[in-house]
């Protein structure tokens, strides 16, 4: 009986990925991940020229991201039908063999894989092992600690209303928002009336070679998918 | 000229340290750290039996831990001279060695080190080395994902006044509660306020040997430093 393993990868820089998940990356035969489809994908990309020679990948391709709005119920129908498809081949496989399932970040953080994780639980062993988060990577960029004494910390994602976006950017001493891509003029419209726009930051990639760091007021209008935007806490410190 | 790098260790467990602060830890001669005096110190205890034979150690023994209360000005005087002096000792060192100073967790995160850093990094280069957060290993430790969708996410210090504390309970989607500590009570009479003490955990020393996850409702009156409370996002999943 096989198992399957989910690996955080960390924030891009494969330096940043844990010990343990850089040796059952550089060990396993057989490795499955997220993509876009005509995309290299994430995951993937963070982990070439690491895989053995005779490592089989089974590229998981979303049927849909942006194209149908996750409002809608046919968004829902689709990767429904999607994860229970993958859950049903990973758990095929995982009679016998143990599989290698890549995830950048860490899993249990808004990852795809625990779309997998509750369909494939109740039919073969399955490990998650954590790894640095996105934003963590993204606030070590910025050279500023993110929260300090007591602070509290907000993570919020960018699809949320521009009201309640405003309030909880209002509400804390520390920000993280996740999931900005088309999102970014509200995100900017809601810092600006939260009175926290020039100490927001916007980190591009994080810890990878095309890293880029911004104060938010000065980002470029179109931003990639990990993307990242930070506000420092600013608590007691001795 | 040498530098100081800061390294995260990640939430305890040596192998979910990154590849890059293993290959530092097992590569440096000069290594300071932070402990309790009278303590082997949670950082040191990660990377035991990695140490160089000729590596030289800098323990940072902390002049005050709870003795003295945070917010009397006695604890900020002591403790901003305990920061200033060892600032002084590792730019000094800095001079012409490279220094690793060893954080658990992730080191911009609630970590000490931003203390010395904010007086290091006029006078020296300062690296930082993201690490996994205790967080993080404790949310994967539950077996449950911590957020899904657009969940928000809110990290408390249980520090925080009862009042404020249960609104922010209340408030948010997924909850992690840090600094626990003597604040268990407090913190059990907020969940319950907030109609939350159901479904929180507890995760002491989460992914080290002795790691322990409960209910929070049915955790021991006494625990340690190292726990972590945790209430999971529902947020949508197709």
């Amino acid at each position: 009986m096989g198992k399957v393993i989910c690996v955080g990868l960390g924030p891009g820089d494969p330096d940043l990925m844990s010990v343990k998940s850089d040796r059952l990356v550089r060990a396993s035969t057989h490795i499955a991940y997220f993509r876009k489809a005509g995309y290299e994908g994430q995951a993937r990309r963070i982990v070439e020229g690491m895989l053995r020679p005779d490592a089989i990948e089974y590229p998981m391709e979303y049927p849909v991201t942006t194209e149908i709005h996750f409002s809608d119920p046919e968004y829902n129908r689709v990767m429904a039908e999607f994860y229970e498809v993958w859950a049903e081949k990973l758990a095929k496989l995982a009679e016998t063999e143990t599989v290698l399932v890549l995830c950048e970040g860490d899993p249990f953080f808004y990852g795809s894989f625990m779309h997998l994780y509750t369909r494939l639980r109740e039919r073969r062993a399955v490990e998650v092992v954590p790894g640095i988060t996105g934003m963590s990577g993204c606030w070590t960029a910025t050279g500023e600690p993110i929260t300090w004494g007591d602070d509290v910390l907000t993570v919020v994602t960018a699809t949320m209303g521009e009201e309640e976006l405003t309030r909880r950017i209002r509400d804390t001493d520390a920000l993280v928002v996740m999931k900005i891509g088309r999102n970014l003029e509200k995100l900017k419209r809601c810092l600006t009336a939260a009175g926290r726009l020039d100490t927001a930051w916007l980190v591009e990639r994080g810890t990878m070679t095309d890293q880029k760091v911004h104060r938010l007021c000065e980002a470029p209008a179109k931003v990639p998918y990990f993307s990242i935007a930070v506000v420092h806490g600013q608590g007691r410190r001795p």
